[in-house]
Order: structure tokens, then sequence, then C-alpha cells
């Protein structure tokens, strides 16, 4: 068990800190957010000390995420929500605001009030075979 | 393979519309979006066609996210960007645009264009195990 003591989401999966507990494996825990963004919004994270999630063995990622299905599947029923969004933010300027990897689940629905804006782009001719290149070559 | 053949990442699954891929497995392909968000946004997707993430068998999620790792560090090295949200959309409540299960995975800087609100409330006393139980008994 990989644990950083200084860590909230550690001290939950020990139960050091109380939580409304979802589902849990030997890899993984769910538990219901303090601070929703909607009602229902929950977390799915690594038993395991991970900071981001290029951290993670492609085998604790697999098992942790093989619940996801299931977990958005309950959420939706429980809620009634219309959609649902999966996020998950690595460093701060991606909002990441507690170092341990975690999935957030958010329920959605029409005049909520969570939102994100859409700025697409286009690249420049060459320029998105020049970056993938560059990508497979760190695979 | 359950395919959609209205389905426009169907057919970048079987080369009918050409991509530039980044990898692929039995169960998963991953590529370049051609609608940046930000340079280097890639999308994560099974090759199976499933509307949304709740449709997912345990074993395809936890065989397609099993890439996730190696995909963001691959894409954090090539972009050098400071973190990277994962955000996957469900319903066109929630953002949707294409109906088959995709992984956006987003590079993100300092004062970039992505953005999102994070309008975080509480719970009246005794709604959030209320809440969870519902969610329990639907798992």
């Amino acid at each position: 068990m990989n644990s950083d003591p200084d860590c909230i989401f550690c001290k939950i999966v020990k139960g050091d800190i109380p939580s409304e507990k979802l589902l849990e494996d030997s890899a993984s825990l769910a538990f219901m957010d303090i601070g929703p963004v909607a009602p229902g919004h929950a977390l799915l994270i690594p038993r395991n000390h991970f900071s981001t999630v290029d951290e993670m063995d492609p085998e604790t990622a697999g098992q942790v995420l093989a619940n996801l299905p299931r977990l958005v599947s309950a959420i939706k029923g429980a809620t009634e929500c219309e959609g649902v969004n999966v996020l998950q933010n690595n460093g701060s300027v991606a909002g990441q605001l507690v170092g341990h990897v975690h999935f957030h689940i958010i329920p959605r629905n029409t005049r909520d009030r969570f939102e994100f804006n859409w700025p697409a782009d286009k690249y420049q001719e060459g320029q998105i075979g020049l970056l993938a290149g560059k990508i497979r070559g760190l695979l």
C-alpha cells in the first residue's frame, strides 16, 4: 500500500477521515464529494497514492476505471440527471486541488451551474502530423 | 466488432475517415482531435461503439483506460504543458457532440483559453447519506 501521510484522500482510504463510500475493491474507492458541483457528485480514486494520472501503472488505471461504467450508471439512476461529465484534473493549472488522482463524476441537467467553454481551434497545415509524431515518439 | 454505420468515430476506427493515430490495441484507439482546445488535444476511445460510458462493460472500460497514463505522459512530454484535463462527456447537456464514448486529453497552461467554473455547494444535514444510499442501492 502506497500511502502519503499528508494526503486527505489517503486518510479517507484508511478510514482516518470518514466518507460516504459508494464502492471499493482492492485497487479502488468511490465516495461522495462533500463539496458537490451538483447533487450526487462522486469521486473515483485509486487506493494507492498517485499525484497525477500519468504516474499510474496501466494495471491500476484499468482496475480503477473498470468501475466507471457502473458508477456512472448508478449515479444517473439515483439522481435522474440528464447527463454526466467525468473530469480528472492533473496539476493546479488544470484545477487539481487534492494531489491524489481522482475522477469527478458530475451529474448534469439543463440550466445547472457547472459550465465550461470549448475554444476549439485549428492546426496550421502540417502541424497536427508533426505534433502527433512527437507524441508517438514518447509512447 | 460493434460498429454504428453513421458514427464518425466508428468510421475513424475502420479507417474510412483518416486520423492522426497515436496508439491502438484490440479494444482502444487514440488519435488527435482536429478541433483542438489546445495543441496536443487527443481523444481516447473504445473501438466498439458505445454511446455513453455507462453503456460500457467493465472489461472494455478497463482495457481502454489502462492506456490513459502513458497517453497523458506522452502528451505532457511532447507539448511541455503544465497540466492536463481528462474530460469525458455523456449527453448533449454535458457537452457531448459525438455519440461514441471519448475521453478528451487536454493539455493545460497558465493563461490558456479552456476554462470551467467550480460551483461547489454543500448538502443539507442528512442529504448526502440519503443520496449515497440510493446510489449504493443501484450498484
